[in-house]
């Protein structure tokens, strides 16, 4: 370490600390304490390349969990090359610009991941390293190392007391992926105080519980021994996490305590840190030195590096065409454009949704060689399996069956991770009622457009015997409510096979199938995918032109609405049926089209569906529907207690 | 260990699956393994009292946070003594029996906690330790250990791989809470075969890595060993897990393999079991000896060691009358019916509800001793701290202030523990969009009818800068959705103190309280408990009987409702406004009380809130709200980004 390696660290933690001060709201913390070991990474060791952005699939990956400190992460990307200006760092929290109050994806160049609700960025992580051991184990072959890379992640003591993390090290360590670094900016304080108020584990211990390769730099601004560090973790078959203790806040006059955390440190603290480092440059302005420095290192290295990759390629495509073809097509929506799924006929007799989304899932399978996923430890129940493939296991990366282990909510970031990285396309799986566990991990699904798929069975009461704490209620509502995500609840195994493959051709929205554990009827009616993806759609008119009431239904209910619209029949009440299996479809179609399936003008609308009424009052006047928790029993014994007949049905529309 | 003994492990492993056999449902594989441990802990080291049920604060606790084992549990419970009967064992998993697929508090006599969804009772454990350690250190006096019990939970493999069981690890361990026992069911299989396919930790490094004490019992059926190690474990400071080899579905024909954890074991298994065991007793019959050894212990100890404390009590009420008192009050409602408020006036001028939240929270903690929370390591933001009262360390376990860490959905089951418990009043908060961290376990305190208050702050897009990721959309109607939770978004603070008021004297509902970071104006209306507990009401009423329209706003949009009010009665239009802080508290009232609030012939209704429009159709046909993801920008630029301003309002109104 020089004194313009010196000079480049200061300048990442002064501009950062203008960034914030300018915009009067931020967190200067991390960025003062962290800034050397952002510099000692991206500076020799992570290999990425400005120029063609987040082009190149073999890059290095970096994800800031600790997405609060934002502004370091906006200034290594300035100094690194990217396309940030000092414009854009000047507009910091400001409506409208490319540097967000926490990183987004998408929105800022080079930012590989939204992070800020902590832990996840580090699951997201261990995703990426998911996705390059698979890769790498599926395309490369001797002397083409096409895939072969690093993923970094950077964590604070918050993300490490989040129960997220504990999945993700587990699993990470389960699996070996010695490909993945943690740094830990491990500086003793919390937002509330002294970390030993909150927290005492031993972190060196309990990742080698985990089978993790533990190092410790003692001094967080000896860029040197950082630098060590990451050549050493390098070289190990286990995932590392390399402690680096800082003092939050460095150089700032209230270095050491949690008040710098969260709170812009002042014009007088800047000129304080100034003095303190030595720094002389006037705001928001950096030395040409210090961007020769910094670009030299990263975008020399990394375009270098990309350019002998894509002569790789070319070398590789011609040895093996096909696998080329294959690389490639998974990185565009090729074959999303061409799934296949199974057709079912009404003689196909009675299939759970869980069951023929089994069978739907190994022709997309088959269609879409890019597809893998998994279970939460529920893979027997779920189905979720891809026959004669193997389990994802650090012995046999190829695996297409990833076996997550109880880890729900780690296996939905991981999902973000893998999906992030690019090159395959993921699902997973578990009950339904668990979406629970996952949710904070669906949001973030949501927010970066990822295009995952959610298969979760066990869909209602109709569990049955395992009662209220297996029984979704409100999670339809619940999820219903969340923007960019489809919710997808299939009355039979046609409508599972359009609901799969709206799924797997999605390209910004994640999607959640809601799949029953118990048989439903194959129906005899337009259960398209030109219907389902209008999310509703007639699937049994009325005699008349104007029917004199609708019964709106999804998923298991469908079939017993038809079955009250024939008993209104014999009553001489001509009602049609609508199957609505999904809301949020419905809603993008046009008014018209929403009016020919509901017409403004019949008053008399029931909604039939296992869950909450909350949401409901949009389509319907009438509800049946469950707004207490459910109950353990048989599963017909719980339905029809629940009010799920045919008589209810019709006592409810003739009211 | 005796004939007898090894008799009456035999008698819960039996009637464990004829019960699962019975209700062609249920899970073998724990009960037949675990049987063993239950007994050792039930027979020799629990203390409680059959004859009293739970009402004696000074008993035992026990969880079974593997919870699909509830057969277990419910022939332990039988054979204990408590009231639960061989009818209820036939009548397993049968709607409206006391016996339900899993176990669930205040159901059945005797269980402690609902579990099922995994790794939540484990921290309901921690929560039920946690409350203990309080009560001892506010109530014991020298000779007087008035609480004095330990808390075990049984947990499995699934437990230990969610990751809020490292939230409760790791924060047992800094608690240093010696008397929390976990006896670790350890078997190597999950749901989806070898546990060695999903998971790798060593799990004494892992629990010592958190300071606590591990041992290790090789054989699961040598009941002497497993109470050896639950003697060693009372002995030690720190908290204790016994980590129990057993084999799954010991004893029956798919024994130690994943087939035998979620399915009967038929007839034939059966059978087979009985001869494995020599056991020789008809179907659900239980030999009078194997009562006699299992009630002579756990009956006549609990009843001779309740006997003594209520000596021991009758004394203490003599020496420490007010202590006594307190401690009575404190398991009563008697505090929750003198709750005191503060009141403000417009006059007052603009508080953020997190603020007031803090000042009322005061008077409540003043006149409530047994009050106490804390925060997921958001004090200072969330302003939750209880003035001139110290943290809740193993140093001082009598601090009202909880410093729980970044671990939201542990401290969410804590918080369930500790209700659970009993003898407190518990909150906890964190800022509103973290909700979905806390989701899984606010279910289960709706599910259990605990009346914990989540104080959760930061409550819209007007928080700014922080961005989407920090910004509630959804949250609001996902929470809704919920059954048995009483969501409050306070207008003003003297809505806050209304919505205060209600969580902390709720008896049977869990609260969120939602509010502002930024500062409201405090309203110059109705705005008083007896209208708050309503859900809502005319806060500016029309100038006419009949309006021409309805704004109907919640929390931070109430004020800039009535400012469009005045805006719209000065371009001639007579509109009035409705503050609803609680859709259902509203849902609740009388038919002809919500027609006075939102007359049926008044047909120009808007719903104005910073949240998704999901579940508002039921009061409004016109939305002011936020059906994407938030941005990041000054709060003032933002909410005026998604169009919460006057003329939108205005316009919205007059379209």
């Amino acid at each position: 370490m020089d004194k313009l390696d010196e000079k480049v660290v200061n300048t990442m933690r002064v501009l950062s600390v203008e960034m914030i001060q300018k915009a009067k709201s931020g967190h200067p913390g991390l960025p003062l304490g962290a800034a050397p070991m952002m510099y000692a990474l991206w500076s020799k060791c992570l290999n990425v390349n400005p120029n063609t952005h987040l082009d190149w699939p073999n890059r290095d990956r970096f994800v800031l969990s600790a997405g609060h400190g934002s502004a370091l992460l906006y200034s290594t990307l300035h100094l690194a090359g990217y396309d940030v200006t000092i414009d854009d760092l000047k507009q910091f929290r400001q409506l409208g610009s490319r540097t967000p109050g926490h990183p987004e994806y998408g929105i800022t160049d080079g930012v590989e991941a939204t992070a800020g609700p902590l832990g996840q960025g580090m699951a997201m992580a261990v995703g990426m390293a998911m996705a390059e051991a698979h890769l790498a184990s599926v395309y490369n072959r001797p002397g083409y190392p096409i895939m072969d890379h690093y993923t970094y992640t950077l964590v604070g003591d918050g993300d490490l007391m989040e129960g997220i993390s504990q999945e993700a090290i587990s699993y990470a360590g389960h699996l070996k992926l010695g490909k993945l670094i943690v740094l830990y900016d491990s500086n003793d304080i919390s937002l509330d105080g002294p970390l030993s108020n909150e927290n005492k584990d031993n972190v060196k211990e309990r990742f080698e519980a985990s089978h993790w390769h533990y190092q410790r730099v003692e001094n967080g601004n000896n860029i040197d021994d950082i630098i060590a560090a990451i050549q050493m973790a390098k070289t190990t078959d286990e995932p590392s996490i390399i402690e680096i203790k800082t003092t939050i806040g460095f150089g700032s006059p209230l270095a050491g305590t949690n008040k710098v955390h969260g709170a812009p440190i002042g014009e007088e603290g800047i000129q304080s840190l100034k003095q303190k480092l030595n720094y002389s440059e006037e705001e928001f302005t950096v030395d040409s030195e210090v961007y020769g420095r910094f670009r030299e290192q990263v975008m020399h290295r990394g375009q270098a590096l990309e350019d002998e990759w894509n002569r790789m390629m070319d070398s590789y495509e011609k040895e093996y065409p096909s696998l080329a073809q294959q690389f490639k097509n998974s990185y565009s929506d090729r074959y999303a454009k061409s799934i296949e799924v199974p057709h079912y006929k009404p003689e196909d007799g009675a299939i759970a949704t869980r069951t023929s989304g089994h069978q739907i899932l190994q022709k997309i399978a088959q269609s879409m060689p890019c597809v893998w996923g998994g279970s939460a430890d529920l893979m027997a129940s779920n189905n979720t399996n891809i026959e004669d493939e193997d389990t994802f296991l650090s012995s046999h990366y190829a695996g297409r069956n990833i076996e997550f282990g109880v880890r729900e909510f780690g296996m939905a970031a991981m999902m973000n991770g893998i999906a992030l990285h690019g090159g395959t396309r993921i699902y997973g799986s578990t009950f339904f009622v668990f979406a629970d566990y996952l949710r904070a991990a669906i949001r973030m699904a949501a927010l970066q457009q990822l295009p995952v798929t959610y298969i979760l069975t066990h869909d209602s009461i109709a569990v049955g015997e395992d009662g209220p704490t297996h029984e979704p209620i409100e999670q339809l509502a619940s999820l219903r409510a969340m923007p960019n995500l489809n919710v997808l609840r299939p009355a039979d195994a046609n409508e599972a096979a359009a609901a799969y493959q709206i799924a797997f051709s999605s390209r910004k929205t994640p999607t959640i199938l809601v799949l029953s554990r118990q048989k439903l009827p194959t129906l005899n009616g337009p259960t398209t995918l030109n219907n389902v993806e209008k999310g509703a759609y007639v699937i049994s008119p009325s005699h008349k032109d104007k029917p004199e009431g609708i019964l709106i239904a999804t998923g298991s209910e469908v079939s017993l609405a038809i079955e009250a619209q024939k008993s209104l029949r014999e009553k001489g009440y001509d009602f049609s049926v609508v199957s609505m299996p999904s809301m949020e479809l419905f809603e993008q179609q046009s008014i018209a089209y929403q009016d020919s399936v509901l017409p403004s003008d019949v008053d008399n609308r029931i909604s039939i569906e296992m869950g909450s009424s909350f949401g409901w009052d949009r389509y319907a006047n009438k509800h049946v529907a469950i707004d207490t928790f459910g109950a353990s029993g048989k599963g017909n014994e719980v339905t029809e207690k629940f009010g799920f007949t045919v008589e209810n049905i019709v006592n409810k529309a003739l009211d």
